[in-house]
């Protein structure tokens, strides 16, 4: 058998927690800005740097989400934590600011059908609104972090050329954007993929960090995470208990869980500065909460051995 | 960021089904014999290629697997389908001669305390125990796989030591066995080890196929299988949708699923030949009749979408 040299892992890595925003929107039960803040200091308590708290979406479209001011002024901005706030168009971004917000996540898709189904926007239409929202985030001293959707493809089959998700990413970097973030919206990446569009876009786009957002949809969110690592990218986004995901599909998992990614970063000796199992019974709460298991793979082992089997 | 160069992946890999016994072992509800055929044949006919269809250990110990001479006699071995049957001692070894089966999986730990809490045997008791009995296989004409169990730890925490998986690799492989199959049998490892594991097994033990046995109990399962493809192994063991697992906790995930596998090998070039959705149809088959959903995503995709969204 031939096999390629050990790849070195960086020493640590970095999880933004986005269960707050990513996991509760696609829960019909909304909770209430105690709950959430309750559940947010329970995550900064575990160790989480990190966390998109809130979006500033129109209430109509994502009522769950309908807190966001609520949320931000109950939060400790004293801390070391960094909070941020999803932000999809200009008047989410004046309520942003209205609130404090100092980093917000902007993002849009690199699918024409995605983005014109979503947003009702071209790619380049969604591109210049982005770079436009970039420039304004600069002029009102905010920190501005820049996502991709879609970067590995969609659910529906449609490839999207990896040229096209480097000129964004460099336009993204050019702008002013602290990170550029590469989503793969519906789980369709695989690690051979991660590491060939990783490779083109770092040969591209040098100085800017760069965050992957993978979901668990097809089981390899994990897999994909490694094959990130391998190219040096040492930020994540993730959920608790892998909560979120695909609200057409019954049991479709979502975001890769936030307790299986720090068990295999810290397994791997990448070090991440969180406690598992404050975070997994963070994660407990809000299964109570919303009445179901999510369908992380640790904390389920722990909460339910009754014990810290890993 | 510094990154490793991206590694060649084998064109294509092997699933050894593990479904019918790994999986059927775990249910409290026992199949019965005209199921389990019925099921083989479904695989067979979505092209697995390699089934382990039986267990040849006292049905007083595992009553589910009681049938395993009636099963046996009832699938078609005139094709080119590999079909072994687990067999963990000298009586068992006797009762698949007897049954006519030409491919045995023997299998024995890799931790003492695991090997005494099992088997009440020591190490180096089974190892003589498996050498013997790959002995007597040779001796009869059958073809014996060997497994090593708990290669990458244990889920106590105990570590096994590399140089002893090495040692033991060794001696099996210069006994005859046909394979040398390593195990993560509680899904304690991570990718870095499993390339660890491998480099060191793979300069001491060179002209015998290495096969992986994985669980996905920590949601590791793709990314260990991506590690050990990129070590050039191409031989995995898979259940369908996943079943299988730890009986003493409710929900935790056990094999890694055969269409998750499937799902990341071709996704990524490597060539399978078995129809994916002719497995999800089966795994269906299996759910409705153990009246449970296995821990899988990719059937449960299929199945639940009503159509291929891969």
């Amino acid at each position: 058998m031939s096999h390629a040299p050990k790849p070195m892992l960086p020493p640590a890595a970095n999880i933004c927690e986005v269960g707050l925003r990513d996991g509760f929107q696609s829960e019909d039960r909304i909770a209430p800005t105690a709950f959430k803040v309750e559940l947010i200091n329970d995550l900064v308590g575990a160790g989480l740097r990190e966390i998109q708290a809130v979006s500033f979406v129109h209430p109509s479209w994502v009522p769950q989400m309908a807190d966001a001011e609520a949320v931000w002024a109950r939060l400790d901005h004293d801390g070391d934590v960094v909070f941020s706030g999803l932000v999809l168009n200009t008047k989410g971004l004046d309520r942003a600011r209205s609130a404090g917000v100092k980093v917000v996540d902007l993002s849009i898709s690199t699918s024409d059908a995605h983005s014109k189904a979503n947003t009702n926007m071209s790619l380049d239409d969604a591109t210049s609104q982005m770079l436009d929202m970039i420039d304004r985030c600069l002029a009102y001293g905010m920190v501005a972090r820049a996502g991709l959707q879609c970067v590995f493809g969609c659910a529906n089959g449609e490839k999207t050329p990896v040229d096209r998700v480097v000129g964004m990413a460099a336009k993204i970097a050019r702008a002013g954007a602290e990170s550029v973030s590469l989503a793969d919206s519906t789980g369709v990446a695989n690690p051979m993929q991660i590491k060939s569009v990783l490779e083109a876009v770092l040969a591209e786009v040098e100085d800017i960090p760069l965050v992957m957002h993978l979901h668990n949809t097809r089981g390899l969110g994990l897999a994909n995470v490694t094959a990130a690592l391998e190219m040096g990218v040492t930020r994540f986004d993730a959920s608790i208990g892998g909560m979120g995901g695909c609200p057409f599909i019954e049991g479709a998992t979502g975001n890769i869980a936030t307790e299986d990614t720090v068990y295999l970063l810290e397994s791997m000796g990448v070090s991440t500065g969180i406690d598992l199992e404050r975070v997994a019974t963070a994660t407990e709460k809000a299964e109570a909460f919303f009445d179901r298991k999510f369908p992380g793979t640790v904390h389920r082992l722990m909460l339910e051995s009754g014990s810290r089997i890993l």
